[in-house]
Order: C-alpha cells, then structure tokens, then sequence
C-alpha cells in the first residue's frame, strides 16, 4: 500500500469557517493532477441531499483553485474515479455512510484507488471509516449497515470529535472514555481520539498527528495516554 | 399481546441508589408469582461480568424481598423463562445486548412469554430493545449485531437519557435533537425521548408515562413536542 492520506476530526472548528483550520495542509494535499478531486457526500449530515453538500464542499475547493465533483454524478465509481485526482469523503453519520458506500460499489472502488496511491481526505465520518471498523463512532445507528469493517488503511481506530469528561455534569450517561473502555472489552485494536481542531496525515506507513491539541490513545490492557503532535507509534 | 410493562429511562438518577427513583412502581410490578425475577446481565455496563452485573441488580431486589435469578445461570432461555414471576433487562451497551439476544435464543424466548404476559421491565438499554429497532440509542457499536430490529412490543423508538441542548457549547458535535432529526430521513416511526427519572408503564395497548418531567416526542414532519406525565398518544 502506498497511502496518502489526511484524516481530519471535523470539518468545522467553532468561530472558523468550514474546512479552514487545515487549509493549508489539504490545499497541498489535492495540488496535483489534473482532473477533480471526488466528493462523496454519501454520510449527509443533518439527512442533506448528496447535491446539496457536495455544493458546499465544492465552494470552499473552488475558493482555493481546486475542481470538485460529486461522486453521485458518474455513471459508476469506477468512472468517477479514473477521472479524479483524489477523494474526500465529507462528514455526517457514519452508518449512512458506509451503508451508502458497500450498497453503491463506492466502498470497493475507492479501497482500490487509495491503496494504490490516490490522495485520500476525510472528516469526522470520512476519517472513521479509515480504521478498523466503525465501532468506535459517535454517530447515532439510524441505518443499518451490512458489516461494522471500514477501509482498515489504519492499523487501529479513531473516535473523531474526541471530547474529555465534562467535570460538573450530573448527566448519568456514559463518558467518552468510558465508552471506549468498553469496546476494549470487545476489541482489542488501539483506538485514538482526535480532538477538535486535529488531524493525522498519513504517507505510506508513518502517521503524524497535526493541530495544537494532543490526541488520546486507548490501547488495550492499558491506561489512556495523551500523544503529542508528531509522528506517532501506533 | 397483553403487554404488561415498565420501561425506564436509567437505572440510576444522580444522587440516588441503583432503582430506587421508581422503586415503588417495579416492586408492585414484580410483587406477584411464585418464581424469581429473571435478571438478563448481557448488557454489560462498562464491561461488567455476567455475574457481577446479577449481584449488583439482585441486591437492590432482594432488599425489597423479591428473589431473582441470572439468565445465563440456566440450560437454557426456555428453562429459565419456565422459572420466573418476570424478565427485568438491564442498561450498558444496547448492540452487546441485542447480540447477545440474538445468538443466545434468548430473543425468541423472551418474546414470545412477554407477549403472553410476563411482566418485563428494562431500564436504558433494556428500555431500547422494546421499541421497534435500536437505531436510537446512544450506545457506542463496540460489537456488530445481526440485526438493529428489536422486540416492537411498543410502535414507536426510544432514546432514554434524553438530553436537552447544552446552551453556550463549543463542542461542534451534533445535538441529540439534532441526530433524532437524522433518524428521520431514513425512518418514519416516532422516537420518545426519556428524560433521566421518567419512566413508561405499558399495560396491554395503554402507554403511560410516569416522573416528574415531560418528555420530548419526535415524529417524522412534525416539530417536537414535548409530553406530559399521564396516558401518551403514540
């Protein structure tokens, strides 16, 4: 595998606008090539129409000189994808999401492409799918997917939007950690929280994380730690 | 069906013991019959031995002197079932308690004596399953279950531990209103929020809700509402 990927944890930092916190990084990313960069706009966050959101994406690509298209306007994802020069898969609920992706043939198609080099991004539900499996999601389940098994690119997984225990709160529901902690029970691959504001870039097998924050490990068997910006040993 | 009921939002309220904030209602509900309370500890909150997670739930019943017993300390679903006065389900993880369900025979087994009678009581995840699918809970899908449909027994999805908008966030994850909204271009039936402390009581076609606060019902098309203590209209 080649990879070429940014992983971000959310497209939108609060006061900032849509995709600006990382700009700088994917703008470099999706430089070169000549075709488009696909947006697959499959995990329509607040249920948003696939034409809507891929409008969206695209005013933020075309403001900084880079083409965009929809993934749904192609005849099939392998067309979609000799035409593309990377892909960026949106933000939103991630069973959607996958549920969308293995039902189109997308999930096969684009497996494909990024394993052979293709420029990847994805936020918040884009990055999920990028590990392991989508199990360490915060999404609601509203559809159900035929498998949990996401790309697996990664060696572990993440849990985007990662949010610490709020001291203070008298709400009975489970933590973030605490949720995580559980999936140990189940599954034993490493899981990272990516907070607000981070992302990882991955080029062939190093991982670095990027942003000012650090990111929280969960491994198995182990007490959470906080890793630094830079690269990573997962 | 003669459904014969008590769906609770949590098991615990902040500051109160395990059960105690509906205590008279569940000690009337379980006070008749010969056999033990059947007590199902597949749920697993934060990972919690089958074991562990019985002694834990029969303690807070055998104080109020009525005896229980752990589903998975039986041969099988049917011998148990054949045991008890009642099914109590309780909270953790909803996909761990489905799979489990699901791949024990349990499922099959315990329908079909709630829909013959049995009283039943769930508290969070517990509550989940007696809804139509679970693709409203809030639970963490550390496991894949073979389906998300779960028992019907009322025509309509629960989110226990409902939790209102947080004013003045930062955190730019969706709100739980926000995520029920989602639910709703892929699903048509309504969805209950359960405030912590509330609690539903079905007696054949007849949904109550009991507590002191209201709670909040989302149908597909329709602006939330919020519902108040007292006979519901689902």
């Amino acid at each position: 595998m080649s990879l070429n990927l940014l992983l971000a944890s959310t497209s939108t930092v609060h006061g900032h606008p849509y995709l600006s916190y990382y700009k700088d990084a994917w703008t470099a990313h999706f430089a070169e090539g000549s075709g488009s960069v696909l947006f697959v706009p499959y995990a329509r966050p607040g249920g948003m129409s696939w034409d809507d959101y891929t409008a969206h994406a695209t005013k933020a690509f075309e403001a900084e000189g880079i083409p965009m298209r929809g993934m749904h306007t192609y005849a099939s994802p392998t067309e979609a994808l000799a035409d593309a020069r990377g892909v960026f898969i949106g933000g939103g609920n991630t069973f959607v999401l996958l549920k969308t992706l293995i039902e189109s043939g997308a999930f096969a198609a684009i497996d494909e492409a990024v394993k052979a080099g293709m420029p990847y991004m994805g936020s918040s539900a884009g990055s999920n799918v990028a590990g392991l499996t989508v199990g360490t999601t915060n999404d609601m389940p509203i559809v159900y997917p035929p498998q949990f098994d996401a790309f697996g690119w990664i060696p572990f997984n993440l849990n985007p939007h990662y949010l610490d225990p709020m001291e203070g709160t008298t709400h009975m529901g489970e933590t973030r950690e605490t949720r995580i902690r559980e999936f140990h029970h189940f599954n034993s691959q490493p899981v990272l929280g990516l907070r607000e504001g981070s992302w990882l870039e991955v080029r062939g097998d190093n991982v670095t994380l990027h942003g000012s924050l650090t990111a929280r490990l969960f491994e198995a068997g182990k007490a959470p730690a906080e890793v630094s910006s830079g690269a990573l040993a997962i």
